[in-house]
């Protein structure tokens, strides 16, 4: 059973509270493993990544092993039914059409006083891709990662997959043929965001390293953080959907039950004004929980962090999502676009009743890499700005240099940088 | 004596990356240390700050102590003499206008299916500015970090500045004042992370944390990264100077000593295609650092991290100022916008002769927090993106929804996801 709360309870701001600081994944500590494993790939390099590889993959590589080769990648590629190969292909070409769009614009401007300022954006050199293996490998994902690189101008993508027992998805092969990422590696864990981030004779360092992984990975992340840049610390997903009575109860119950069936703290939460919105959508996820294969793994996720709440309004419920900053935020109303400025904390919203996540997660265009555990009060989703970065510009002409001397080696002084101050007096007197 | 290289030399590239190779802080482990100073900062909330604080700072304060009163702010801000209050309001005027033009814009589009697809940007609440105290306690940086967070609309600024020995520089509270900060904690250290990032009774959470700070804030800020988020890891500053014949010796050694005096690990590093400038600057470097009242500390710096190299042109100059990744790249050349687009790693490029770096550090508009340690390879200077998030939107009619479907409910079956397939195809048949 999921969590019932109404807002006219006088517990609710305690049980709410509670919600909203619950802990959804193991905080395993893995910190000092991770140190040693990234010490090891270090300081031994390939024979480190294959040691480590072969111990916790049971993958059997050698060093000259560890890249997948262009044959292999095109004939794993090609057991991918047509159909398959032209959904992702649909896919990589919406999410390239969109994030084109993102594409930041340079500025350079002079102002009044004759001083040149200015904005410029390069692309990032080298990213590292790190795909999951096993039960949470998406090809769908692959895509995500790779086609905002692609689109910010990255000139090296070097992906990495596990591959526990030597197994793979071919799927993923085939999205990565379609991104156009040709460079990958059959490693995973710490010791393939430590490759990534440091290099070895096989695999030469990037500049970024993006992409979910287990607690492994993300501690290894935040371990390479400046020697690389990372994206974000991933965690479970999440679902927030906003209804009214306008909203279908069975295309909601369908929503919860998508998220749930991430399992791993996935968190489904509805927030209502309407009283029998609530009861007919818990009734629906019951019925319809039952036709899903996978129900067992949904269910759980659902009678352990899902959650209905009854609000008294629509501001009160854009309120909770604000507090929520949830990943997904459904508006499951005939006017989403009134409430959306209301919302302010959200990964991303969908608009109206058939927009479900899903659609978000697979064609819509739009970036499924998104922040979760309430990250979007301060992080975006995953975009081509991530994979650039911002030099600025600034020219100063003698006159220029000349109005502003006196407030700049005035504050030089207050710091007590005497050589700031000199290196723009020197100037003034020539 | 700095370092003195020339491309030419057989050893040159080993020697060049031994350079770029070298530590310049000592990488202190305090990770334990840190743990237990935010575990304990998180269960004992304001009672381990105040302990913390009377600790590590000397500073005799009690809990209800630990914020600074407007009174009290307003008394030591109107101590600073008014040719300062000046300067900060200029540096203040200047950065404001320029961060003005970082605000980015919204877009909303329909593509030729009907799908609605958006970006839109929203302020982070509160954020958290850490300004170190002592020798490294500059006014200008409370400008840097505290105008583009006011800029994106932050509604809340919370400032911590630790005070040794109940100490702190007056022109740090004016140029709060001046940025309309209002919120001031006299704490440093990881407890003051810690106290930012989780709240206590005292000092309300923010959404994330901003600001250099020594191996203690630096990894405090890696540890409660997720919790809220963090601009980047700062490290020593450094500056590369690209010059040619016309550049002036004396002009370049004022620079090149700027940096220098900052001690602490800052490193300055001239490439010159001219040997006789290569010469001249370091004769001039030694005869205007005795003219330093600071000398000791920029000659140490100089000696330790400096380095002359020679090149046989501005190409392979600008290649290995890509290498280098500085935080700020001088051209003391007539043409230097002719270089620009060779200089893709750079936190900030200066323009020409008569732009020393110091100007940019207070007046010049753009901002002093910049990518430092190579990490210009991926990652920009603060400006007004770091204090917003952008949302996705998207929004699907009945009709794109319908054209969209099949490739995603094919995806969401080579993921083994049916739940998400039902989430799309149960909207389908109504």
């Amino acid at each position: 059973m999921p969590l019932r709360l109404h807002s006219a309870q006088s517990d609710f701001e305690d049980r709410f509270s509670d919600l909203l600081g619950g802990k959804r994944e193991s905080s395993q500590d893995v910190n000092d493993a991770v140190t040693a494993i990234i010490a090891d790939v270090r300081r031994r390099g390939d024979d480190a990544l294959v040691e480590l590889t072969n111990k916790f993959d049971r993958a059997g590589v050698a060093a000259d092993g560890l890249a997948f080769g262009a044959e292999e990648i095109a004939k794993a590629a090609a057991t991918v039914p047509n159909e398959v190969r032209e959904a992702l292909q649909t896919a990589h070409d919406r999410i390239k059409s969109h994030h084109e769009k993102q594409k930041p614009q340079d500025q350079v401007y002079t102002d009044a006083l004759g001083v040149t300022l200015g904005s410029r954006w390069t692309a990032v050199d080298a990213v590292g891709i790190y795909v999951p293996g096993g039960l949470a490998s998406y090809p769908s994902s692959v895509l995500m990662n790779a086609v905002p690189a692609r689109v910010a101008g990255v000139s090296r993508i070097a992906m990495v997959v596990p591959t526990p027992n030597g197994e793979i998805n071919p799927a993923i092969l085939a999205a990565a043929e379609i991104a156009g990422v040709t460079e990958i590696y059959r490693i995973g864990g710490a010791q393939a965001v430590a490759a990534l981030a440091y290099g070895t004779k096989t695999i030469r360092r990037v500049d970024k390293v993006v992409g979910p992984g287990n607690a492994y990975v993300a501690t290894a992340k935040r371990q390479v953080f400046g020697q690389v840049g990372i994206d974000m610390i991933a965690g479970p997903s999440e679902v927030l959907v906003i209804a009214d009575a306008s909203a279908n109860p069975a295309w909601v119950a369908a929503d919860l039950i998508a998220q749930a069936e991430h399992g791993a703290g996935a968190q489904s939460i509805l927030v209502t004004t309407d009283a029998r919105l609530a009861d007919a959508v818990e009734a629906e996820v019951d019925r319809q929980l039952a036709l899903l294969p996978k129900q067992a793994l949904a269910r759980e996720g659902w009678d352990t962090f899902g959650a209905i709440i009854e609000v008294a309004s629509l501001e009160q419920a854009a309120e909770l999502a604000n507090r929520i900053a949830s990943e997904h935020v459904e508006l499951a109303l005939d006017d989403p676009d009134a409430l959306v400025p209301a919302i302010r904390h959200a990964g991303a919203i969908f608009l109206g009743h058939h927009t479900p996540e899903a659609i978000g997660d697979y064609v819509g265009g739009s970036n499924h890499v998104l922040p979760t555990a309430r990250s979007a009060r301060f992080a975006s989703g995953l975009g081509v700005l991530d994979f650039m970065k911002r030099t600025s510009l600034l020219g100063c002409t003698p006159s220029a240099l000349s109005a502003l001397s006196s407030a700049a080696v005035t504050i030089a002084g207050v710091e007590d940088l005497d050589g700031h101050g000199r290196s723009i007096s020197i100037r003034l007197n020539s």
